[in-house]
């Protein structure tokens, strides 16, 4: 894949992180005691924050970008963190690097991260609830519900269930990794773009289209990058799955076929768009970022 | 303490733990999978049920106990048992036995635990957010609201951390345990016993009251009955606090001061319920058999 090279998508997705962080930094309780430390450490790592980047871009289409928006962001980010932690444990990838940094389990220990991982998710619906994200509760019964449909057996965590199976499995098809991964990371990425909509009480219809092509084709690259790159680059350990002897779209579609896939949804990802006119440009850069990133 | 002996509390429990676990039953998912095989093990365990039961019990001080209660009843159990097999997991308390069955790790394996726990939790909010469970969503985020505080960092995932941290402690005061416990027992305790007059939208006061006297009450009956209980009666390890070097109410205030001290708190539960007269007399009924109780 060619490199990144739109400046103006970067410094946005860079000032997005830092709002994020900020708002991240206010919601998250601190009384110096280890589970706070535990949340704040997993929640404000140094990431992409890709996730919150989409809701801000996608709720930016239909009025200002405010707190309410922020704080969707921020409870959409704790439950992304919060499934990071529990991932990595010992009992399911075992990993000791994320982000280039210890992961929680690591830098604290496994009860703590089981806990602080927990606690994030908890913490997400308890943000979402809250008069402050928007004067009209039944919108927020919205934000709750899609989120917890998003994040729960249905969407991520039964994603990531039928990956675990998977290792076991050996022989997945094409079909099977689209559905796996449809659970594991586009159920999150369709919240990221619909959760706008909601909050505005529009049509959701063109941004879930938007948010299903992408996060295809965020998830082809991620086997892209896990053959070509490094763990010094990517900040956790690659290949991995073929370790395991999990199949992967690279496996499955051959690298060339695999990017070409890539960069065609990014494109319908793009035409997806259409109506916004030039107001979507952002999230147009960021389906070409998600197939051109180096990390 | 004295034998329980009161048949007519008995019978209206089983029967709340009939009516509980039907729509549990309704309620959590069901594709033949190992995920949702794992939630419903975690879920329909045969539990007392206690806590679904203080929801029903204080929805009905206040009108008819419909499917509104059930839901709220059934989605609160899923965040107990979703904290039972989180604090069951080999790197929190690994226990092999609960209710006298395998743990969900121990009948599945450590990975499907924990996504089954985060599942759980997860589909609690789902649950509660979904116009099913009161027409009015203000009422609905009001659920979430406080059913997320009393799950979280501030309640009971708190008191579990800070009881973690007490291990290694090995001096803590009666005001620090009293602390833990508020928070790892007493906090969906008071969720408990507060949703019904949520539901209602009524005074949660006496309720709140009577919640924090009986958790304190069941609180210290536990410490009691892990001295005087064997396994084979609790269906779970006994006398793990001394193992571990942790201290309990019986330690702190000796056996009979710990024996009047849990009777006192139940009477006072108890006293809190004046306001509903007669109405009330299932939930003093419940105040009592929590420190009779033999398991």
């Amino acid at each position: 894949l060619a490199p990144s090279e739109d400046k103006n998508f970067l410094s946005a997705l860079d000032a997005a992180a830092v709002k994020v962080d900020k708002e991240l930094d206010n919601l998250l309780p601190n009384n110096g005691g280890r589970l706070h430390a535990a949340m704040r450490y997993a929640a404000l790592s140094p990431g992409k924050k890709l996730r919150p980047f989409l809701v801000l871009e996608s709720a930016g289409l239909f009025g200002e970008v405010n707190t309410q928006c922020l704080r969707v962001a921020a409870a959409l980010e704790c439950v992304h963190c919060y499934s990071l932690v529990h991932d990595d444990l010992p009992g399911m990838d075992n990993d000791d690097l994320r982000r280039g940094q210890p992961t929680t389990h690591r830098k604290f220990d496994v009860a703590t991260a089981i806990l602080a991982g927990d606690a994030l998710l908890t913490l997400a619906f308890e943000i979402l609830a809250h008069s402050a994200t928007h004067n009209d509760p039944f919108i927020r019964t919205q934000l709750v519900l899609h989120l917890a449909k998003a994040a729960g057996e249905a969407g991520m965590v039964g994603g990531q269930m039928l990956d675990m199976e998977a290792e076991s499995k050996n022989n997945s098809t094409l079909a099977e990794i689209t559905t796996i991964q449809r659970g594991k990371t586009g159920a999150l990425f369709e919240f990221a773009c619909v959760a706008g909509a909601i909050l505005n009480q529009v049509d959701q219809t063109p941004l879930r289209q938007y948010a299903e092509h992408m996060g295809h084709a965020f998830q082809i690259a991620d086997d892209i990058l896990d053959v070509e790159s490094t763990p010094q680059n990517l900040g956790k350990a690659t290949q991995k799955d073929k370790a395991k002897g999990k199949a992967t779209f690279v496996d499955l579609m051959g690298l060339a076929a695999a990017k070409s896939k890539a960069r065609e949804l990014a494109d319908q990802a793009c035409t997806s768009l259409q109506s916004f006119g030039a107001k979507a440009d952002m999230l147009r850069a960021a389906a070409q970022y998600v197939v051109n990133r180096q990390r």
